[in-house]
């Protein structure tokens, strides 16, 4: 079983993403503000992951504040909790973590007075919603693999596997896992996605770990493959998904989208309850992080672009609901209408 | 100007793409083998480029030739256009080139029995050939310029300019060069075009070095931009045209003219008379070339994918020709339906 993230006496451990394939090193990270700054800098990445991995880091960083009366705690609390919501703006798993781990907080502050029972309530917290997580990509994975057909070839795009959550089975790769361990044959074609390449480095690593024939393409293949009938679904992650079901993922998940509706492919997103917000009506509202033009101009050192032409770097797209077959989340698939059925199993 | 290829006194002097943007460095050919190895391995690419390469890479070797009688040096430029043939087999410009060749040798063999003449003979129709490339991207450039509305911003796909040609101008990249010089303000977004990397390489090299404004994004994010109105046109080359108009294009085309036509943005295809293949009747009889794995799972020698996982490498895919708003050639632009219109044009 791959862990992605886990809680340690000593600080809180992951694996280190920017290095895989070629090198598995593990982080061990000793302050809220290593693991504010590894969610930044993509050590760690996917929204379930960095709910997770904000909601350990708020946990650590207030054990380890030194205030010593409640309202010092509480005001290193708010600090934490401000850095933490600074580091990413497009996952919503993030903001939902943080306010799972300020309600906790806040139910921790009426009960007792206590500071050292307080930090511990957090950390059980924060162990609670890396426990949830688990069993979520469980729920997802078999509601999700009852959708793909034997001997079916899926495609995917970035990585929305263990890697993308606490660990284990993953959300989009969860669904892939929920197949085969239903008994299915499923072959994967997993996109590489440029620029940070989730899909050769993280995705197609993670597989052939648990020996799932994985075929690897660049994002522009996609179409063709689609074009030869080699690809008899799709299943991709969510970074947040608006209450009409427009959902933001990883650049290029737009792109998919289209080509599977050009070619009548079924277009299915997963991800845990978390991952909706039903604040926003629409995708149009979700932010869309930019992130540093090296990462397009870029890998590691290798300069792949001339010097000082512009670059775009939008890390995310939005595709609007009506491309997307079925939602397939922790509670249940939701259809179309999904201004409807997202909220009814939000509700569950 | 970009001089792509040259023929000089020594040999084929022509840019080594493969090391662009870093390091501008120029090859010198000095027998037909070494311009077929640049062929295959890609130090000069683009089908027009190609077929100029094979062209003088053919006279080059026949003028090496040591046989005296006419009957060994037809011995000798029957296994140089062989070893030609066998460089790449997509793009039909190859091809178109070698047969030119053979044309322009069989009416030498006729004219004269004097070696050295038919030798002299051959390095002036590879000259032409080079010559009316040259003009043939400034006609297509005129066309289509026409076009391109002023302030407009054109995506595209790899590189189809003046490395891609002979040089200067180029075809799809002629496109915008001759609506800039009609006096229009254009601006240019990129794809990187994995895995080979043209657009960031090399369509961004040749267009800082011309001043066009020029934006690189990843390949995947070209769904984005068009849902964001930033395009108002696209315009692609092509390596091998059927007589119903599906083209042959570097991988990801077909992806943009999806994306194009989801959009109701204008899909062009710009390429001289020479790429159009009057003999295959649709795209799907067009060889698409596979080529190595190490192109996707490596830059350089970074590796990005674990090993021992499966890699699909295809070079190009096919655009249908309902995807296609116009072919603009040098000899005038056409429209569906193009089994008329590219028979007529082809017989200008």
């Amino acid at each position: 079983m791959i862990k992605t993230i886990e809680w340690t006496d000593e600080g809180v451990r992951m694996i280190d993403q920017r290095l895989l394939p070629t090198e598995e090193k593990y982080l061990m990270l000793r302050s809220f503000e290593e693991v504010a700054e590894a969610i930044k800098d993509m050590a760690v990445r996917g929204a379930p992951a960095i709910g997770v991995s904000a909601a350990m880091g708020i946990a650590l960083g207030t054990k380890q504040a030194v205030g010593t009366s409640v309202n010092d705690l509480q005001e290193d609390f708010d600090y934490i909790c401000n850095v933490m919501s600074q580091t990413r703006p497009t996952a919503v798993n993030l903001f939902w973590a943080i306010e799972r781990m300020r309600a906790a907080f806040q139910k921790a502050m009426i009960e007792t007075k206590d500071v050292e029972e307080i930090k511990q309530r957090l950390v059980e917290e924060a162990r609670k919603i890396f426990d949830e997580d688990l069993a979520s990509n469980r729920a997802i994975g078999r509601f999700g693999g009852e959708l793909i057909p034997d001997g079916a070839t899926v495609l995917t795009h970035c990585n929305a596997g263990a890697l993308a959550t606490a660990g284990d089975y993953g959300t989009a790769l969860g669904v892939i896992r929920g197949a085969r361990d239903a008994g299915k044959r499923i072959a994967v074609i997993a996109d590489e996605t440029r620029p940070f390449l989730q899909g050769s480095r993280l995705t197609a690593w993670e597989l052939a770990q648990d020996s799932i024939p994985v075929t690897i393409i660049t994002d522009n293949m996609a179409g063709h493959v689609m074009k030869q009938g080699k690809v008899d679904a799709i299943v991709v992650g969510a970074d947040r998904i608006a209450a009409n079901g427009d959902t933001a993922n990883k650049i290029g998940t737009y792109m998919v989208a289209v080509l599977a509706r050009e070619h009548r492919i079924p277009f299915y997103v997963a991800a845990p309850i978390s991952t909706i917000d039903l604040n926003l009506s629409s995708g149009d509202e979700i932010p869309i992080e930019e992130r540093g033009h090296r990462e397009v101009t870029h890998i590691r050192d290798q300069r792949l672009a001339p010097e000082g032409i512009e670059v775009h770097n939008p890390a995310f797209d939005v595709t609007p609901n009506e491309f997307i077959h079925a939602i397939i989340t922790d509670k249940g698939v939701a259809r179309a209408p999904y201004i409807q059925t997202l909220r009814l199993l939000s509700r569950v």
